[in-house]
């Protein structure tokens, strides 16, 4: 028994009643006032992430801007309360048997887990998109901390606390678990008081958690978003005028942040043509010449260092391209872009190959038609993102293909890159197995709220 | 490896994009089709039912109406294309860097499993609410027929497959799995084409369904609604005026057809005074002297009367009456209504007093007040409803036992009884595990078409 995990279970579910009964505006007031309290932590917030994560602080600039911006979304979701869905059957007295009145509406489902990512220290942690979905329909939320940014979660930790307590409201609203160790993580899946649990992270740690969830007496829904390796598919047609400016984007796609984004490029199908080849050959120049950078801790850069190798070493990949990884400050942190190729029937043999490595490194498969691309898209697993190159997309065209990455993906983009996951009412972040654990659901976005309620009916006599 | 499951599961994967995109009219008038053809094959579908389940006659004309009623309310559900929650957020070039557009729609998953269930051979079964909700999206639909009424499920998938042919649609659009045994499930949960699995029966036959559909390679949506026992509260308050019309409205719920219903109330909590005495000697004396019936099957008689037998056993447990299963028809599948008593702590000290035995069966808990009402619903498992008689419902009263129940349950009922399942726009029929799988879901009612949906989105750029 972990004594925190406990006493966070047991402050949650004695916080639970009040809190799912509490006025829309009172849940909004909560939200807004996270937002605030974030904002007012100022400079030594952002000072502690990019201690933490080597995060360039611009970019937890934006970071925190989009973390309050989703806060106060959700704030304006839980105000408005038409995500409660409410419909009434009219009762029918002169029916035989006479027909009942049934209202049923959205409810809260408890309290609920959410395990930070590494990746998106504030936008995907303490008070990111899935405690801001879970709050804003009344669930308590308690956060499992991420190991590699400890401060910056018992920061950010701080001021919902000082939110809780500003809106009166039961302080089992929110809970942090400090608690590094996995074991903490599994006794908290596996506590009765949490009926609901989602998760952002690696293949390996979703699933063992989506297993322990299953396995309890009362089975809970685990929504886990696992990453991919969103194709890239370049139709010919896109590189007669646009090879450049293709080549640019998607070298800035698959190298931002040190390629530490679920939606990273990680395959690119292109046709083996003069264009396809000059386009390569246009990346490869760009990869080799990427700056070094740090990655968000020592464990994940000698993963991706390790997954680097390892790759190199699968039958019929060609090293393209290897960015050095020297001039950075923090040697056991720092990462070079690389990249690889391979031919379309050595890639379709090796399934492995479409396994996701977390950093700045993308395959390219060698096509020899378009046909190839529908073939390979079939073989692919469930995506996060689908990306298509089609010079001018009129309706129609590639018809095969879109349908096909339909089946693979949650979202597909045109002519764009996959990296940028804008939040709104239409937003998709998640896809197929094994992309996330049920493809009905988005981590992202006003419809995550989804995976933390359940319709309850309610029946009154006809007369 | 099955034949007719490697088949099935062929034709409907082949049949799959056709059918996901065909025009919202296309797929309702296949629904309406459908409708018709089931009611063409009047007197001779009733008469085959009746063969195979023993239910009355007048029931399966109500079950028939309700079956093609579902058909043609799913039909409207397509038609009107609403579930597809379109949502647009808009490009903004201005921006830095520019917002692309996104647009996302609900889609179908991809072929669906159905198994059908053996207390509603029709309005559960080949062409019930599952059927109904699967092709009303977009999903290609095999059902596994229910081995207790097998010519039913032919007479009926016959129906299916001319309103296809009818329709033009491709034949791959609906299979009947004919083959009885246990395997033919096992091996279609396991198919790989098969991309979401449908449920309604034994919490055991659920669960390990579930687990086969989360232990593929690809793990599926399985939903599974599994019974409960249905807690039905008899407040004090409630005994004063309506003493006998609860009583006959309890004992005709608890044995309306012959108990086979998963809102069977399974258990009534009542007060031990002398109203509550009063009530439940009424009850006994109703119990004792109802008409045998026959059950839908040897199988499930035998389960049940050996149930019976095995409750009576124990520890605390006092059978109050037993009617006879003499004079019916069908010797092995005749059986007699039961109903039992127990006080309040040998209750709750016994857990398994809250499984579901199938079959015209209650117990009574015979409580010191209306407290341990809470103390017993915080006790139970989840249900599919659970039901309150508390005189003149005011807001206020009984908030705690209310509250417990919303937890507990997916319909709550006042002043009324749990059996009649109102199909519309607001039902609510699912609740907590173990009642189903997935507490956000419903099996009956336009919510059900979300178990076979998920969101896709399509990102286009700002300019």
């Amino acid at each position: 028994m972990n004594a925190q995990v406990e006493n966070a279970a047991k402050e949650a579910k004695a916080a639970f009643r009040t809190f799912a009964n509490a006025a829309p505006g009172m849940r909004a007031a909560l939200l807004r006032e996270i937002a605030a309290g974030i904002e007012r932590l100022g400079d030594a917030l952002i000072e502690c992430v990019h201690r933490e994560t080597a995060l360039p602080v611009a970019r937890l600039g934006g970071e925190r801007a989009r973390t309050c911006m989703q806060l106060r979304l959700f704030a304006d979701v839980a105000e408005r309360n038409e995500w409660i869905d409410e419909r009434i059957d009219a009762a029918e007295p002169a029916r035989t048997p006479p027909r009942p009145r049934i209202s049923s509406r959205l409810r809260p489902l408890g309290p609920a887990l959410v395990f930070a990512a590494s990746n998106f220290p504030l936008a995907f942690s303490v008070a990111g998109g899935d405690t801001a979905a879970a709050l804003a329909v009344g669930c308590p939320v308690i956060v499992k901390a991420h190991p590699a940014h400890p401060e910056t979660c018992a920061m950010v930790a701080s001021a919902i606390h000082a939110a809780v307590e500003t809106c009166a409201l039961p302080r089992g609203v929110f809970a942090l678990i400090g608690d590094a160790g996995i074991d903490a993580g599994i006794a908290a899946v596996r506590h009765p008081a949490i009926k609901v649990a989602v998760f952002t992270g690696s293949q390996r740690g979703g699933l063992a958690l989506w297993r322990e969830a299953n396995q309890r007496a009362e089975p809970i829904p685990f929504f886990a978003e696992m990453g991919s390796v969103n194709p890239l598919f370049v139709l010919p047609e896109a590189l007669t005028s646009q090879s450049e400016p293709i080549a640019n984007g998607l070298h800035a796609s698959m190298t931002l942040g040190v390629g530490q984004f679920c939606t990273q490029p990680g395959i690119v199908f292109l046709v083996d043509d003069g264009a396809g080849r000059a386009f390569l050959e246009r990346l490869a120049a760009l990869v080799a010449a990427t700056p070094a950078g740090n990655m968000l801790s020592s464990v994940i850069c000698r993963n991706y260092t390790q997954g680097v190798v390892a790759f190199a070493a699968i039958g019929g990949v060609r090293k393209l391209a290897a960015a050095s990884a020297a001039g950075e400050a923090i040697p056991d942190r720092a990462a070079g872009a690389a990249l690889f190729a391979i031919d379309v029937d050595t890639f379709l043999a090796q399934p492995q190959l479409s396994d996701e490595l977390f950093g700045p490194s993308s395959l390219v498969v060698l096509c020899r038609s378009p046909a190839d691309f529908v073939r390979c898209a079939e073989a692919l697993p469930g995506q996060l993102t689908a990306t298509v190159w089609a010079g001018e997309h009129k309706s129609g065209d590639n018809e095969d293909l879109l349908w096909m990455l339909e089946q693979k993906a949650g979202r597909v983009v045109f002519n764009g890159f996959p990296t940028g996951v804008e939040v709104g009412e239409a937003t998709m972040h998640g896809g197929p197995f094994p992309a996330t654990t049920d493809s009905r659901f988005t981590s992202v976005g006003t419809r995550a709220l989804l995976r933390f309620v359940r319709p309850v009916a309610w029946q009154t006599p006809a007369t």
